[in-house]
């Protein structure tokens, strides 16, 4: 009984991640209360980032200028990157502000039960990178799970040869949480990186 | 340091509903992840719904045709209104597939601290189709809160001289929820309205 651009769109937005029927439904009923101008600047943001976005070509990182805003910036420093696994991966890494360096996006984990293996990811163009020898670190910031560890350690391997420094993002207990919250596993990693104060 | 269309796009998403700064930027990166196809269905999904959707002139739910599909279907019980706050309430009751009557969409509750009085809502309209002979019973279905309980007894108000079966929906405990969380409110309802079994 919804009319059919309204159960039109209501599917075009279930598509999208994290958004179920009722969800989808409430957004629908939302756009259709707001002026035609607010739909239309969403519409064509839409559209917009398709036109305008593309990979930055050294870092992978999503951009409307070659190379990105952050590949270009001549204050940061080219010699150390920090390797995530997918371009939004990077707005969290520079909200802490305490990062200078510059990024490689893999554009995936490895994960053998969904069939990505290492020639799905973009580990040669970071192998490119490190061997144009100006590289000092590279950290490892991919997700703390399997997935983001054996991507992690396989990068370890590959990058060996070319004595380069490399680290991984430290495991431990979240701040602000409670002792009492933490699984096992995150607790004996905290016990084990523990430090002197 | 993001690219300004994808932080455009991220800004329009933001204004929806539920959809904060990090489920914004998610929703940002899947559409850019996707095929050009979908965002321009996406895209064009929202520009239709404000071009073909408007109000239904008899009971104000949302349709592209006039009257809109629940009125003009000859085999619904047009004796029989069910008053709903919103048009997407139609949707929760149509779900249940026991009601057979039509809908009158109020846009809205009373609710005084908000500034939303009597006029603010379409109680003009329920009258004049009361008023109009045909109706045996209106079902107020307005939302279980403050707001949507006054709105009630207001509607019931001005009903009352049309000598029209008025009632509203059972108030108890939600089916497959559990005794321990019911909160006292809604367990001394459940009790009051206990029936014989």
């Amino acid at each position: 009984m919804t009319a059919p651009p309204l159960a039109n769109l209501i599917n075009e937005l279930t598509k999208l991640p994290g958004i179920g029927g009722k969800s989808a439904s409430r957004l629908a009923y939302h756009i259709l209360k707001r002026t035609s101008g607010e739909a239309e600047a969403l519409a064509s943001a839409i559209l917009e980032v398709k036109l305008k976005i593309f990979r930055c070509p050294i870092c992978n990182n999503m951009t409307d200028v070659d190379p990105c805003a952050i590949c270009s910036d001549a204050r940061r420093d080219a010699s150390v990157i920090c390797v995530v696994e997918e371009a939004y991966n990077i707005a969290t890494i520079e909200q802490t502000r305490d990062f200078k360096g510059v990024f490689h996006v893999l554009l995936g984990a490895l994960s053998p039960l969904r069939g990505v293996g290492p020639d799905d990811i973009d580990v040669v163009g970071l192998i490119k990178r490190v061997q144009g020898g100006d590289v000092r670190e590279v950290i490892i910031a991919t997700n703390p799970n399997v997935e983001g560890e054996a991507t992690a350690l396989y990068i370890a391997q590959q990058i060996r040869p070319f004595e380069v420094r490399t680290t991984r993002l430290a495991f431990g207990l979240p701040v602000g949480g409670d002792l009492e919250y933490a699984d096992q596993v995150t607790m004996a990693k905290a016990l084990e990186g523990r430090r002197e104060i």
